[in-house]
């Protein structure tokens, strides 16, 4: 069945269809970006939260219990599972933990898990991209979620509205690692299993660390304790999350931050249809080929190769050539 | 002063020019490509040793302890410290960690920390630069040590010939995060604060988890326990170094491991260089700050436009004339 016709039938409501294009897009196939101008109209309307942080803080119980507030609520969801940091487990890993998750079974929730599988810096952009693509499915809320906290996390929080850093108080060297990126993405910062010992302490902290930080204009964000397992805290979570819709509705907070968001999505994109042409044309090029022949044998340095080969404008057009139809 | 001369200084063996060019090279200034190709000749004695695991593993001072060890056989050393973690805070902290150390004032230990400032992806491109301006410095073994687990890291790594992995016993997460990388970079792990309770069993489950894991050919990595601040398991980590020196050596091992990182340093040069002409270009180009305009807008999808960018042969080509001479 054609790309085209498979859009329509879901934009009608196919779940189905959603998931074939969801893989044709995780997959970066031909017909991808066609799928993605055909559906981008009707996205938009999703409150997109992204929910981070540390393997094992909670992020997924989290996301479930979230998930009944809003199904409670006459909200449809769709959750986005991300793993960037299991190149080679990933896949079953997450896929099991798909079926043990809560709404697995309700219709009203659309679940989807992607890890890594190899591929090197193309998986924030994919998830961008199913994330666009429940969003013209017409889910209410979308939760993407991810593992970890390293750059592609970064990147993925890049496509959410509200993001919500989980962290959990024993986390002390985490906090370090996160510091630097965290003060500048989280929107709302949540301390899950805050009946172990230190997490008054621990969200204290945490709060003179977001002091010392620039905040964004308007927004200071809040420092919330859950204990998900419990439910304990989490409507006060939904709350949050409203509250932070409702700010990025005033003051033009919400077009701005999107534009700057389709604006780097772009650079990127740019980026990863450049390389993938120039990956195939380090062989196929002659000259090409040649100068990687060069610094594969240690008689060129590599940096200075790559300066040179793009001066030269004749290898830099037979690049152009090699882009994809 | 010319750049060229100050090759020949460095060359001769003055470490203010080493300094300076070392400078120059991690600010991508333009004429490092030129300066990277003139001492490349007398780069590749070195024995370059990664050393990366999570935060506060110690594995400054482990670096520290076997440069004693080396300095005490009379090799220089190299140290290039570095923080891809911290944007914000990285340059001043290192820059207190160094005068900290242990080496500071040995004038056949050359110290340098490098830290992200802002800049997306360069800082491990710029760290394997420097490592090889200090080969080319003639140091015997110039240790590359980075804090945190994340893609950065595992890049800065390629450029080793040996890679520690220096973990702690309680760090249970921490390996769950780097499970993935690890078991494919690591030529030597390292069990660091051994007297902490646990150790015993968590080098066990990491000899689980490499059993599991493909090796690579000829190679075991050991399992080391240190309680470096004493001194303890460093002689041995240190023979550990040179068993894979060694081993490097036979059947061509290292010739094609360098032939590898090599050649992914040129791809990635490719793609820096190709990177910069583009974000210059999105607002000098017309057709293509247009599509800009249009993405940012909302009006057509980013990922969609971006393949359509690269379809036009005229953004394309007036992109090649906006890369640096």
């Amino acid at each position: 069945m054609a790309s085209t016709d498979m859009v329509k039938r879901m934009l009608a409501g196919s779940p189905q269809a959603l998931a074939r294009l969801i893989t044709l897009v995780e997959r970066d196939c031909p017909e991808a970006p066609l799928i993605m101008q055909q559906v981008y109209e009707r996205a938009g309307n999703a409150h997109v939260v992204g929910v981070t942080g540390p393997p094992g803080s909670g992020k997924s119980t989290l996301v479930d219990k979230l998930t009944a507030i809003a199904r409670s609520k006459g909200l449809t969801v769709g959750i986005v599972a991300v793993d960037p940091s299991s190149p080679f487990t990933g896949g079953a890993v997450l896929g099991d933990r798909i079926r043990m998750r809560q709404h697995y079974l309700d219709k009203g929730v659309f679940i989807r898990s992607m890890a890594t599988k190899g591929s090197q810096g193309g998986l924030p952009q994919a998830a961008k991209r199913v994330v666009r693509l429940l969003d013209a499915f017409h889910k209410d809320i979308v939760f993407v979620e991810t593992v970890g906290v390293g750059q592609a996390e970064l990147e993925i929080m890049d496509t959410a509205d509200t993001v919500v850093v989980v962290l959990v108080p024993e986390s002390g060297d985490t906090i370090q690692a996160l510091k630097a990126g965290i003060t500048e993405i989280a929107d709302i910062f949540v301390v899950n299993k805050a009946d172990r010992p230190g997490a008054d302490l621990f969200a204290a902290d945490l709060a003179t660390t977001l002091a010392l930080a620039p905040a964004s204009p308007g927004w200071m964000p809040p420092i919330l304790k859950t204990e998900a397992h419990k439910g304990q805290g989490v409507n006060e979570l939904y709350t949050a999350l409203e509250g932070h819709r409702q700010h990025l509705t005033q003051d033009n907070h919400l077009v701005l931050r999107r534009r700057k968001s389709r604006r780097r999505e772009f650079l990127r994109g740019l980026r990863d249809v450049l390389m993938d042409g120039l990956e195939r044309r380090m062989t196929e090029d002659r000259a090409l080929a040649e100068l990687t022949r060069q610094v594969e044998d240690g008689s060129v340095d590599p940096y200075w190769a790559a300066s040179e080969a793009l001066k030269d404008d004749n290898i830099f057009q037979r690049l152009l050539k090699g882009q994809p139809e």
